[in-house]
């Protein structure tokens, strides 16, 4: 028997109905924010998603010759593709706010609640200098995973340039410093003593190890926090402009209506090496144990990188499918169902083309409808009927289609009567 | 500057949009039947999508070994994923009727209309034998279509059996049948001539492949050629079981509202191993240059050959993304547009908090709402708001909001005038 393939799963009614439910709804916020659709495809040479990406994510890029030897991967985010498409289409009107809900492919570990093939839903701003976009980005995620059913949120913030700056105050080599954001990134992983031994060999100096770790412990509401990152890196350009752009983002956040869900953490890194001002990640509070929910950052050079024009851009992407098990939790799907409204059984084969006739007549008037393709029993197709959770059974027969009418019984009542075969449409609007 | 994979395409907003807008149709009527939606990976054992598929598509699938020499391909169609489902899911309730929307990939050479990487839609029946499920998965799928904005059709119909018969009383060798399938289907490809060429590499007899291709050209209205048909395979049982089911498919097309499309084409294949009975393939009267635009068949044997319960199989299924030229064409597309609705534009950056309030206001009523990220001038704002097509921008001054209010410019009359802030959606809503 074949299944599918390790770390893939299929997606059975049931769920795919989920997962098109949690589509609909963060497609319906997005759109609502002006973001507009995006379509790239499933596979890029894989020089493209490698070129900014970090080690980390290389070891788990499926990749692969095509017939004619192109080297080419699955895309394992939705990024880089879109900083192509803005890179090569420079007719497209700026800012340039797309959005993208599709597939990604890691080849990770598979556990219960990670898979090879799963589901992203992305919002970027392309051409906005100012962290008003990242307020923005970081909103429409937000407002998306509110309008899941998910009600307070905390939202954790850091600046690459600060955490370049604290390296540096640390005393870790320069060209070490993307080295040491990876390290950092794995603290709730790893933990602060696998952190020291990650650091070891990338910086011999442990003084300078437990200096790093000390400074990015700062956490806590943004006033505070900022402040004591300014005084600490009185010093440091980059430092205080990434400083300036958390300061902005938390202004502009009070607009938006998310101020309340921040927090600075200067421990945050995030693992993708393009990442060059803010970066944030979003749990949901009472469900921490899953992780961030939703993630992202600023990556200014990116389109640069591939060749375009430089373009200031950031966005933020959650993973569609590991909300599902929350959201399943919480309930959210008790009321999702099939929209089968009818059943249309024939008592005989010899009804079957005017049975077929009015299901055709229900279908065409935007209703959902089933009917017998077994040639069953009335007993059986009630069974069928009741396992569909169908709404209303209309009963074909003979007798009464002479008098161009059917029986209509209610699945939920046990209620029955004649219908006239030109009154059932309005009969099924009445009854909704 | 990097581009999409060779074969493969970017589809930017505009296209994104037609794309989605064509999904919705075709989800919308396939539900009304009551098809089931179903998830699968983008990728499959390799053995399992080419042990009943044939040669010439086993050419073009994209094989790769994952990190673990695992031999795993992209999936060109959606069926065998499916019929794989089925095997191992044996809690499913029958008939199982499900639809899947999306990506498959080929590696064939790319053209202006043949992509690597396409959409396609499908529905199948699990668990009929009966012509019934063969009418009713050809009825939603010319229901899709007409949904889509074609009026009319030709469905060219024919069934392996007959198929089969024909080529055995032509002389051809039995072992030889599927190569002799694969060879017919060709026909308008490459033409008469070249059919008997490559009829040639598979059966020496020139007489064989000559009178193989006068039987097969018989072609027209169902009744008169399956009566010729009929005569002509009165000694083979398979064949006059194909002329029944064809025939029976032909009587429920009439309940189903398609009768008059059908054409019996003897010559019609299909390129996959796997069809055992009727096979189809559906063209747009007007529009036959496009080749057909849906196609299927029958395929009782698959669940099998995949380890599960003999399960009778039919289905259907067309592309997506080769429709959309024809519908550009045919001006389905003229009034898509995005629902950016509305642009509230501050008149300087003093006022950008209440201007963001008052966006996101918009938005979370429901409402599709555009605001400034750059520092624009207003009249930079008009611009973009003119790029974007906006219906409404509402502008934000400070003595307005002093009074609680905005000025909003209707962008297609001209007009403007002061609304109170929290009449803003009543006033958006009267709108409409």
């Amino acid at each position: 028997m074949f299944q599918p393939p390790r770390g893939t799963r299929d997606y059975l009614p049931e769920d795919q109905l989920k997962r098109n439910w949690v589509i609909e709804q963060v497609r319906e916020v997005f759109e609502s924010y002006g973001y507009e659709p995006l379509g790239t495809p499933a596979f890029e040479e894989l020089d493209m998603l490698t070129i900014k990406s970090g080690e980390d994510i290389i070891n788990q890029i499926y990749a692969f010759k095509d017939k004619s030897d192109r080297e080419i991967a699955l895309r394992f985010e939705h990024t880089a593709s879109t900083a192509r498409v803005v890179a090569s289409h420079r007719e497209l009107v700026f800012p340039f706010k797309r959005y993208v809900i599709g597939p990604v492919w890691r080849y990770e570990r598979p556990s219960e609640t990670r898979f090879r093939e799963f589901w992203q839903a992305d919002v970027d701003v392309f051409g906005v200098k100012d962290s008003i976009a990242d307020a923005e980005v970081l909103s429409a995620a937000v407002g998306a995973l509110a309008k899941l059913g998910f009600e307070s949120f905390t939202i954790n913030l850091n600046d690459r340039r600060i955490l370049k700056s604290i390296v540096e105050l640390a005393g870790i080599p320069e060209n070490k410093t993307l080295d040491a954001f990876r390290a950092v990134d794995k603290l709730t992983k790893i933990g602060r003593e696998g952190v020291i031994e990650e650091l070891e060999g990338i910086s011999p100096d442990l003084e300078s190890s437990i200096k790093l770790l000390d400074l990015i412990s700062l956490k806590g509401k943004p006033e505070e926090v900022l402040k004591t990152t300014r005084e600490m890196l009185n010093n440091y350009s980059l430092g205080i402009e990434g400083c300036n752009a958390l300061l902005a983002l938390f202004k502009y956040s009070k607009g938006f209506g998310f101020s309340e869900y921040i927090i600075i953490d200067l421990a945050l890194a995030r693992g993708l090496d393009y990442y060059t001002g803010p970066v944030f990640e979003v749990l949901a509070r009472g469900y921490e144990d899953f992780g961030s929910i939703a993630g992202g950052g600023r990556y200014d050079d990116l389109v640069e990188v591939f060749g375009g024009e430089a373009t200031p851009s950031t966005g933020v992407s959650f993973g569609i499918d590991r909300l599902t098990p929350i959201l399943d939790k919480k309930g959210v799907f008790n009321n999702l169902r099939l929209g089968n409204e009818v059943y249309v059984a024939p008592v005989n084969d010899k009804v079957i083309l005017k049975t077929i006739e009015i299901t055709q007549m229900i279908r065409n008037s935007g209703h959902s409808a089933l009917t017998d393709m077994m040639g069953r029993s009335l007993s059986k197709q009630f069974e069928y009927a009741d396992k569909k959770d169908i709404s209303y059974v209309i009963i074909i027969g003979p007798k009464e289609l002479e008098e161009d009418s059917v029986t209509i019984r209610n699945m939920k009542t046990g209620d029955q009567g004649l219908v006239k075969i030109n009154k059932i449409i309005s009969f099924l609007e009445k009854a909704e």
